[in-house]
């Protein structure tokens, strides 16, 4: 079952790998992370221009938790590495939604939940997070 | 025995991971090198200033082989990402020695090694790659 939900997770980090890619973005997937001293990211690209950070979450409820922890954790990060920091959801049978670290500040408090109508009406799509508006 | 040998190299290229968050470098290993479609370094640091994707090879001999594709993924993934190419060469009770793409390409054929002596000569050391010369 844990595996199960592993797999599906990184198979959508691959998806996402795959459509960075199709955008000119260099991307990889970053191994250990939560299991290392250092913060990391789930995914890094680049298209030599902008550097975007990406913390994934994939879920099959309609509402995801966060702990302020991974927020600073990436955001300690994107500080030293220089790149945008992104939070990443994917609600099952949808698309991949984007919040920065700003957002989730200004919007919520320590520990906190994005719902799936929050991340249709506040989250940035793909073509936006790219800059296609 | 191919696990110890990739425990052994994971374990070298933890502690340039270690390295690099010690110089301000905000530092990753990539998930999937060898595994994927896509290029993928073996790690990417960057400390806003500078972008460095390095291709690690850790080895008991006394001398390394490349293949011309592993420059090749490197070279195309520096190009989209915006990072400078090294290739990190460890051989054993040594430190690191880092070549840069160009080394490689000026001075030798298709397929190629390079030896402990060599590194010891026209490689640079850590402290060389990151500037502190």
């Amino acid at each position: 079952m844990i595996k199960n939900k592993k797999q599906k997770g990184s198979n959508a980090e691959r998806e996402l790998i795959h459509m960075l890619w199709n955008e000119g973005y260099a991307a990889i997937r970053a191994a250990g992370s939560g299991s290392c001293k250092y913060p990391v990211p789930d995914i890094i690209a680049s298209n030599g221009a902008r550097r975007i950070a990406i913390e994934c979450k994939i879920t099959k409820e309609s509402s995801k938790h966060f702990y302020q922890e991974e927020i600073n954790d990436l955001e300690r990060f994107c500080k030293v590495f220089g790149a945008e920091g992104y939070i990443g959801i994917k609600f099952e049978k949808q698309d991949w939604f984007f919040f920065t670290i700003e957002d989730l500040r200004h919007t919520k408090g320590q520990n906190f939940s994005i719902s799936e109508s929050d991340s249709s009406i506040k989250g940035l799509t793909f073509r936006q997070l790219l800059g296609f508006f």
